[in-house]
């Protein structure tokens, strides 16, 4: 039905999460509407984003790129002297993160572990970024971990999983988990900020 | 909440239609955490979309560009001799001519009049390709015109004005619309197949 280079469009936009065929075509369409000046901006944006953007060196949550050092890039909530190091949330994706900060109740800081343990798809212990957590708590004097994971399968696997882990660690450190005030099987991103917040506050020690 | 290049990509991405904030930022991060390659690629067909399409010479939907003969691309359409040009089906917008393909009924041509009359919004008779409908009538020896607006407010309207400006041509052209055989104030474009075949085949004549 479509020309060539229409088709190519629709099939890379309706690659992206949550757009189905219908509206691949309807982005595609206003895209072709739209003034060249306005499209051109999006495909730079778009095109240098993985360039500008990388990942925190401290807690894998997304950062900008510094020109000239890489591997030194660390996100905002890292490079904040006011952000309590003594607290650390553990979540999935930055995305979580996201959605945590504008809860706006926490003031520690974030490890993202990249994923969630998922045997099925082939995501082991290995694949996320735990040796990496355990470093940090070992390493900048963490007190409290607090495990928010999804509270789906997945994510409630990974939080037993990192609870048997903490408790082999040489320090005490406490460790929480939100409660689940979200509906099983739904995910932390959807959830409203009063919700996350209140769950965040009502936490309970787990071990 | 989000470094700038995280910021401008959901910006960016939130200004496309039916994308919300939340929308913006699930692309954004997919986007981030996806192959380079594969971002590059998406950027690419949306960078060259506006010079590898461009408009149908005949009918004004999309059209595959021709280098170097500008002004002479004709959509699939208009390019194939088997189409019936005798009946012209007169829709508002390309999404339209895709769904009307889609329902597999109809077999003659399409002009896009690349709108509806909305003088709130400064869209009158002038903005539209109702002079180029006229000159195809005219010389393109079309017998019958379905005209196939969206059966809301400014659809309506278009369609009421055309009657009255094809009954002004010199020779006798006839002219016929669908029924409402869709819910009145939605769009074409999310009709099911099967109410759109039905509804072109039901077509009355209306002057």
């Amino acid at each position: 039905v479509y020309a060539p280079p229409i088709q190519e469009l629709v099939d890379e936009l309706g690659r992206l999460p949550g757009i189905g065929p219908k509206s691949a075509q309807r982005i595609a369409f206003h895209i072709l509407k739209s003034p060249a000046e306005d499209v051109s901006r999006l495909a730079n944006v778009i095109g240098s984003a993985k360039v500008r953007v990388t990942w925190c060196r401290h807690c894998f949550n997304f950062a900008e790129a510094v020109a000239g050092a890489e591997g030194e890039a660390q996100c905002e909530i890292c490079a904040n002297p006011r952000r309590d190091p003594s607290v650390l949330c553990v979540v999935e994706e930055p995305r979580h993160v996201v959605a945590i900060e504008k809860s706006g109740w926490f003031k520690g800081r974030y490890h993202v572990l990249m994923g969630a343990l998922s045997p099925i798809d082939g995501v082991f212990a290995e694949q996320l970024r735990i040796k990496e957590l355990l470093t940090r708590i070992e390493t900048e004097g963490v007190t409290e971990v607090i495990l928010c994971t999804d509270p789906d399968q997945e994510g409630s696997a990974t939080a037993m999983y990192l609870r048997d882990r903490l408790k082999e660690l040489p320090q005490k450190v406490k460790v929480t988990q939100i409660p689940v005030g979200l509906p099983v099987g739904s995910e932390i991103e959807f959830a409203d900020e009063l919700t996350l917040a209140r769950a965040l506050e009502d936490r309970r020690e787990v071990s």
